[in-house]
């Protein structure tokens, strides 16, 4: 029995493009200038990292207090472009048919409570559905400790789950955990960017994903 | 004597993702819900072009007061997103080099007056430069008549033209119009899909093209 684990932000909620306008204007405060792409495909590591990896592109080095400064302001200016969360398409229809058809999943993100709490409300998750987020683990992506420890939380085996992500962090700490991945162009990469990193398939969207489950060996649903 | 034309948000200022989230945002309140990552893509065709192709995608058509509607929203939107413009790394560096060697330039940018102003004024152009708007041609990008213009008014041959661009729109438009062009990175586009669009050259941001120029036959800058 095949099981997904799903990464959060641009895979299944349309959260990239602000979180890139809200990083790199907060590592801007900390006079850091980067420009918006070098965000947007650091983006997907947790914060601290992406931070780090930014600073230290331009030849500068973050304290770990401009380090947790920057994360706050990320995270306040965020809120401030984005109030309210938009699933992607399909999103909200894949949960609930996985939910009907017993495959099971969880969700491995690299953000933290609270700040994912109004993405997995947008999203009618079941209540007792397998969240592991940055708070949870000592690592984030592009280790794997967040998918070995959704999977070791889910119960499943290793080389039964699917990695579902729209970032190449995603799919590069997939391989690192002995996981296959499956690769979503939502979150603005290109199709070779993530098949570069190691994506089985690439679909656009989690309502394509949902529509070419035969194509994973996850059976049953018959074409729209 | 080869010339350059370029474009201007997403290749000389760094606009492109500011710009997602207004018009996503212009377009949610008209009630066209599409993903950040398709306006990414679209965004470089003129707004009025872009805002129609993004609702058909979804299979809704909007009136020319909608669309109106849209593009004035996403002006007003952007400016609070984004009051100062940032020049992408090498941007005036490169308008620097190109003046003091006498190579002809100009610009011509999807962008209206007075929206592009501020972006023009960050870049500290000269004030006889050749700069070609949405507002003086009739088709915008993808059609070639932006970089017809420029170059008629630059007075130069368009087989002498480089378009250097960060969307696919403006390297399809400089294939159209007969001339070669330069990508770069630095709009989000990746590598394979600039290609893909028949750049000559991929770069990452204007100081890269600023230090390649030999490899385009606009000698003498010695290498840093």
């Amino acid at each position: 029995m095949r099981a997904f684990i799903f990464d959060l932000d641009g895979t299944l909620v349309d959260t990239v493009y602000p979180h890139v306008v809200a990083l790199q204007q907060a590592l801007s405060e900390a006079g850091v200038e980067v420009p918006a792409w070098l965000v947007h495909r650091r983006i997907g590591m947790s914060g601290g990292l992406s931070a780090r990896a930014l600073a230290r592109e331009i030849g500068r080095t973050l304290s770990p207090a401009e380090q947790d400064r920057v994360q706050h302001r990320h995270g306040q200016i965020f809120l401030e472009l984005l109030p309210s969360r938009r699933p992607l398409p399909g999103a909200r229809e894949l949960v609930h048919w996985l939910v009907e058809n017993h495959v099971p999943f969880g969700i491995a993100t690299s953000g933290r409570r609270p700040d994912i709490d109004a993405s997995l409300a947008a999203l009618d998750l079941p209540p007792d559905l397998v969240v592991v987020s940055r708070g949870d683990v000592l690592r984030a992506k592009p280790e794997p400790d967040l998918f070995l420890a959704c999977q070791e939380r889910m119960g499943v085996r290793r080389e039964d789950v699917y990695v579902v992500g729209d970032a190449v962090w995603d799919l590069l700490a997939a391989r690192r955990a002995g996981m296959l991945s499956v690769g979503l162009l939502c979150g603005g990469y290109s199709l070779e960017e993530l098949v570069q990193a190691g994506a089985l398939r690439v679909y656009r969207d989690p309502s394509e994903l949902l529509n070419s489950l035969d194509e994973l060996g996850v059976g049953g649903r018959a074409p729209e």
